[in-house]
C-alpha cells in the first residue's frame, strides 16, 4: 500500500494536518456515545463541510495496541510492519533507540526458593512504588554496566516497570534477536530462560542469560524486588520514513513521549511545546506552519478518561478540542483529517474492535451526509467502512499530490 | 487470518451461539423479503440490543455452495480451503471418510455402441428411482469389493447419484488424488478416462480405470445405468480444528447430515437430538451448555423452501425460528450471533451472491441502528458490510478471547 501511494506521489504545496483523538470511538452507555453526549458547535460546522465515513483500525473484530493502530493512520500495514512491545515501551520512555539497540520491557518480580527451585511468589514484585523503582534502577545501573562487551542500561518507568536497553557492537536484525519472554505469565511457576527461537539468535540469548544471572546476584538483597521478568525483545523497526517514501516533510505535534516516539519512527519531527496542552500545540503549529507539509496532532485523554470508563470527562475533552478547532480552521489547511486511532468505549474501559469516525475536510470533500461528528452519522458517510491504512492515500487524494493510476 | 486469530485467543469462560439460518437472506419479492415479511416479536426485541451489519459469503458477486460459506462462517478464508465435491457428498451421506479415503461424486448414466466406440446417451441414466438405484450399488457392492488391494464401497444417493469410496491401505494426500473427472458434461460423446493429472497421481488413475472397467462389466446387463461417471475425486481436507487455534470446545446442533459432517471437519462435535426439529435442538443446547464454550445451530428449511420458490413457507420458518428465540435467549450466552450461510431468494429458487443479515448480541455491541433483523435495517449497522470469514473475529471480540492486536 505505501509502495503504491509512494509511486503516485507527486508533492505540491499542500499543507495536510491528521487530527487523533486517541480512542475517541465509542459504544453507546446508555444511549449515546461520548462524541453524542459532547456539546461540540464547531465540529458540527466543520462536519456540514466534510467528507465522513469510518475506520476499522486493523482488521474487523481485531482490538490494536496503540503501536499498530498509528502505523496503520499513517499509511503502513500494520499486519506487515510491527513495532515490538520492547521498542514501543522505550518510546513511551523517551529512550533513545538506534539500530544497534535491542529495547526490552522489563517486570521487577519476586523470588522464593522452595524444594531448591527458584519459584516467582509475585510477577509484579508487590507493585512498588516508581520511588523504589528508581532507587533500585540506579543501584542497577552503577553495578551493570557491560555483558560481554554488550553495553547495558536500565531506564525506570512506572511501579514495577523498566526498560533495559542492549546495545549491541554492531547493527542487529530482528532475526539475532528472536528471544522467547521469560515471563511464565503465572505465579507458582520458575522464571523461563530468554530461549533463542532461531540459530541467527542463541548469540544474544546468552548474552541475555548472563545479564540475568548478574541481575539475579545483584539484587539477592532486595526483599521484594529481587528479580527481573523480560518480554519483548525487539530492535528498532525498519519502516520507511514520510520523506523518503512521499518526499514530503513532516512533523509530530504530542503530548506524550510514547506518540512523539511513534511519529519518528515514521520520519516525523516532534515540534517543540511551550506548554503540554492542546493551545500550546496549536500554537506550535502555526509557527511551524511554512516548515512542514504534513502535521500530526496527538490529543491522548479522550483515550485516558475512556481507559478510566470516565464517560463525563471524555465528552469533556471531545468539547475542549471542538473550543480549539476554530484556531486550527484559521491555520488555512488544505486537507484537514479528524480521527481516532481505535476506540476505547468508557462503557468497556479498554480500547476495543469497534469503528472509529473519520472526517476529512478539503475543497474535493464529498459533504452532506453526517449531521454529526459521530459513530452513527460518520457510518452514512461516503467513505463507508475501511481499513484504516487506506486514511493517508484518502488524505493525499484530497490534497491533490497523487498521480492517476493506471494509464 | 485463522492463524492470526488464533494467536490471540486467550481463552475465557465465555459462552458463545452461532445460529445459522440456511440461506436465510432474500431480494424483495414484490416489496418485501422473507425476513420482512415474517412476523417476529422475538428478534424485533433482539436486534434493538444487537450490533448489525451484512456478510458478503464469498467475494462481491460469487454464489457459495454450502460447504464454501460454512468455512467462511467458520472463519476459515474459503479461498484458501477447500472441501471437494466428492467430500460434500459423502457428508450429506453420513458417510464416514479417513484421510485413507478417496470420496467421489458418481452418477449413473446410460451408455450406447456406436460405430464401435461408447458413447453417453444419458449422462444421468433416464434419472432412474432411488429404489432402482439402491437396488444396484447392493449389486454392485456385492461384486466389487477391492481393486487391486484398495476397498471399494458405495453408497446410494438420491435418483442417479451416489457416492463411491476407495479406501487405500495407507494415507492419501490431495495431490495423489489429482485426477480428471470422467463426466464430458455433455451426451453424445465418450466418457473420459480418469486421467492423473500430475506423476504423483498415476498409481490412483490406474486403480480408477480398472474400477470402472470393472463396474462396466458388471453393469453390462443394465437398460438404463450401465455405466457410470466420476467426479470430484477428493481426499479428507486437512483443516486446522477449534480446539487445536483456538483451545475451544464446540459442537454443533444440526438436522441434516451434511452440516454435521461440515461442523466435524473443524473439528465440532454434533450433539444428540431426541428429535429432527428445533425444540429439540435447543433442549440438546441447554443440557450440554456447561460441556463447550462454542455451540452452532443450523435451522435447514429456510433454505429449502428458499429453494422450492415458497416465499410463504420460507417465512413461516424464520416464525418459527423466532418462536424459539426466548427459549435459546433464557440459556445466558454471553455471545449470539445470528445469520445465514448465504442468500437463497425464493423469487430466485436458488442460493445466490447478495448480502446476508448478520446481527450479534453481547454486553458490548453497538446498538440502536436496526429496527428489525432484515437486509435492509441491518445494511445500516455498524459492521458495514464484510466477508463472512470475519464474522469469527467479531463474535471472538465480543466474547473477549482476543488479546490486544500489536504493542
Amino acid at each position: 500500500m505505501h509502495f503504491l501511494r509512494s509511486s503516485l506521489v507527486n508533492r505540491n504545496k499542500s499543507k495536510q494536518l491528521l487530527i487523533v483523538l486517541d480512542g475517541v470511538g465509542g459504544i453507546p452507555n446508555t444511549v449515546k456515545t461520548e462524541l453524542d453526549s459532547a456539546k461540540t458547535p464547531n465540529l458540527n460546522k466543520f462536519i456540514k463541510k466534510s467528507e465522513t465515513g469510518c475506520h476499522i483500525p486493523i482488521k474487523l473484530g481485531l482490538t490494536p495496541g496503540s503501536g499498530s493502530a498509528h502505523l496503520a493512520l499513517f499509511g503502513y500495514d500494520p499486519l506487515e510492519f510491527d513495532i515490538g512491545r520492547g521498542i514501543l515501551e522505550a518510546l513511551g520512555l523517551d529512550i533513545k533507540i538506534t539500530d544497534k539497540d535491542i529495547a526490552i520491557r522489563g517486570n521487577f518480580a519476586t523470588i522464593k526458593k522452595q524444594s531448591g527451585k527458584n519459584i516467582i511468589s509475585d510477577r509484579r514484585a508487590g507493585r512498588i512504588s516508581t520511588n523504589e523503582n528508581i532507587r533500585i534502577i540506579r543501584y542497577l545501573s552503577k553495578k551493570i554496566k557491560y555483558i560481554d562487551g554488550y553495553k547495558i542500561s536500565f531506564v525506570s518507568g512506572i511501579e514495577h516497570r523498566f526498560v533495559c536497553k542492549v546495545t549491541c557492537p554492531k547493527k542487529i536484525t530482528q532475526e539475532e534477536c528472536r528471544i522467547s519472554d521469560t515471563d511464565p505469565q503465572s505465579e507458582g511457576l520458575e522464571p523461563l530462560l530468554p530461549k533463542n527461537l532461531n540459530k541467527k539468535s542463541s548469540k544474544i540469548s546468552k548474552i541475555l542469560i548472563n545479564l540475568i544471572n548478574k541481575i539475579r546476584t545483584t539484587l539477592l538483597h532486595e526483599k521484594k524486588a529481587n528479580f527481573v521478568l523480560f518480554r519483548g525483545f525487539s530492535t528498532y523497526p525498519k519502516i520507511p520514513s514520510f520523506s523518503e517514501l512521499y518526499k514530503i516533510k513532516s512533523a509530530s505535534i504530542t503530548t506524550y513521549p510514547m506518540y512523539k516516539g511513534i511519529g519518528k519512527l515514521v520520519g516525523m519531527e516532534p515540534l517543540k511545546l511551550d506548554k503540554n496542552d492542546l493551545k500550546s500545540q496549536v500554537k506550535s503549529i502555526k509557527k511551524n506552519i511554512n516548515n512542514y507539509d504534513f502535521f500530526y496532532l496527538h490529543i491522548k485523554k479522550t483515550d485516558s478518561y475512556g481507559e478510566d470508563g470516565n464517560f463525563k470527562m471524555k465528552s469533556k475533552i471531545i468539547e475542549e478540542f471542538d473550543q480549539n478547532l476554530p484556531e486550527i480552521l484559521k491555520l488555512k489547511f488544505d486537507v484537514i483529517a479528524i480521527t481516532g486511532d481505535h476506540s476505547t468505549p468508557s462503557k468497556m474501559k479498554s480500547h476495543s474492535w469497534h469503528p472509529v469516525p473519520v472526517a476529512i475536510h478539503s475543497k474535493n470533500s464529498f459533504i452532506g451526509l453526517s449531521k454529526r461528528f459521530n459513530e452513527v452519522e460518520c457510518l452514512k458517510g461516503s467513505m463507508g467502512i475501511f481499513e484504516a491504512k487506506h486514511l493517508l492515500t484518502l488524505m493525499f487524494a484530497h490534497s491533490g499530490i497523487l498521480d492517476k493510476f493506471g494509464a
